[in-house]
C-alpha cells in the first residue's frame, strides 16, 4: 500500500486500481498499461474503452444454446448443415471456441455458464441446466439423439456431469462423455496413474 | 487469422482486437479478459472504462518537471522541504516513481518523456531538453546547483546524457550521473565485464 500512495496523481491511481482488478494483472503491470495508454492518441484510447463498453452493453446470447451471439439464434444453431440432434454440453463460451477450433465436431452446443461448485456457491439453478433439460425433452425420438457431456475431468466437472445425467436420463437420450486418456505425444512414464488407468480400461480397437 | 474468424460475435471480435493492442497482451489473454469483463456487472465495466478515459482526458503534467500531476505544479516541485536546486533528469514518469520508492532522494526531477534514439526516430526536439536547459539557465548561482543524469546505461541513455551535458555545461552547473557498479547482492563471478570494470575504476572509500 505504501507503493500505491506514491502515485503522483489521483487519476492515475484510479486507472491503476481499475486495471489491476483484471485477473492476472498486478499493480506493476497495471501501471505499465496505464502509462502506455497515456502515450496513445486520445481517439485510440476512446476506441479501446468503447469496444469494451459495447461488448458489455450489447452482448447477446443465443436463445437456444446460450453461446455469445450477435443474433437471437447463433450461427452454429442456425447452420442447417450441422447435426441439431447432437448437443455438446460445455461449461463456457471458451470451451465452444476450443472445440470449434478442432474442426472435428459437427453438432450443436449447450453452454452451462459455469460448473456446479458448492465451494464457489454455484448450484444447478445458477446454470442453464433447466434449459438443457427442456431442449432434450423437446427432441423427437430422443433415443436417436445424443448429449455429449464435455466437462472438465475434476470433481466439479464430474459432479455436474452426474447431475445433468440424472436430469436427462429419463428422456431416453443417449448420453456420452469426452474420452479420457493419454494425450497425443504424451509419455507413458510421466502420465498420472488415474489417466493411465482409464486409458487401459477404455482401450480402443487398434486401427492402423 | 483463422482463429480470429471463429469468434462468435462481432462485438467480441472488436473487444478482443482492442484489448490485444495493449503491450504484452496476446489474443488468448485478450479473449480471457474480454470474457471476464462480460461476467462482471455492467457498472463495474463502466467504472473500469471511465477510469481509463478520465486518466487519458484529464491527465496533466507539472509545468516545471513534466511529471504527471493533478495540479499545475506537482507535489514534488511544490514541496518546500525538497532541494529545488538538485534536478534529477529521468526518461519517464515510471523512473520518478522508482527513485521516489527508494526514499533516498530529496531533490526534484525533470522528466524527458523519452530518450534520444535515431532508430526509433526520437530526436532531442521530441524531448523536454529545451525546457531543462531553460530551467538550468534560470538557476541562481548554478555552480552550487546540481543536475543528476539518471538515464539507463545503454547506448541511447549514454547518447542522451552526453547531449544534455553539452547543452547545460556552459551554465556552470555541476553535472553528475548515477553510480554504476555491482548491484547489492550481485555475485562477482556472474557480473558482466563492463560493469565489473567500472566498479573497479570507480571504487569507493570503504566505510565500515
Amino acid at each position: 500500500m505504501a507503493y500505491k500512495e506514491q502515485y503522483p496523481s489521483a487519476l492515475l491511481t484510479e486507472a491503476v486500481e481499475a486495471i489491476s482488478s483484471l485477473p492476472g494483472v498486478g499493480r506493476r503491470s497495471a501501471l505499465r498499461l496505464a502509462l502506455h495508454l497515456l502515450k496513445q492518441p486520445a481517439e485510440n484510447v476512446h476506441h479501446f474503452t468503447s469496444a469494451i463498453n459495447d461488448l458489455r452493453d450489447g452482448v447477446r446470447y443465443c436463445s437456444r444454446c446460450r453461446m455469445i451471439s450477435d443474433d437471437d439464434v447463433c450461427s452454429i444453431c442456425s447452420d442447417k448443415s450441422r447435426d441439431q440432434r447432437t448437443i455438446c454440453v460445455v461449461e463456457s463460451v471458451r470451451d465452444v471456441m476450443s472445440i470449434e477450433a478442432t474442426g472435428q465436431y459437427h453438432g450443436v452446443y449447450h453452454v452451462l455458464g459455469g460448473i456446479i461448485s458448492p465451494i464457489a456457491g454455484v448450484g444447478p439453478s445458477d446454470l442453464t441446466i433447466k434449459e438443457l433439460t427442456e431442449r432434450v425433452n423437446a427432441l423427437e425420438q430422443p433415443q436417436t439423439a445424443e448429449v455429449i457431456l464435455a466437462l472438465s475431468g475434476d470433481v466439479e466437472g464430474e459432479t455436474t456431469a452426474f447431475y445433468i445425467y440424472r436430469q436427462i436420463e429419463a428422456s431416453g437420450v443417449r448420453v456420452s462423455a469426452l474420452a479420457r486418456g493419454l494425450g497425443f505425444g504424451d509419455d507413458l512414464e510421466y502420465a498420472d496413474s488415474l489417466t493411465l488407468g482409464r486409458s487401459i480400461t477404455n482401450r480402443q480397437v487398434f486401427k492402423p
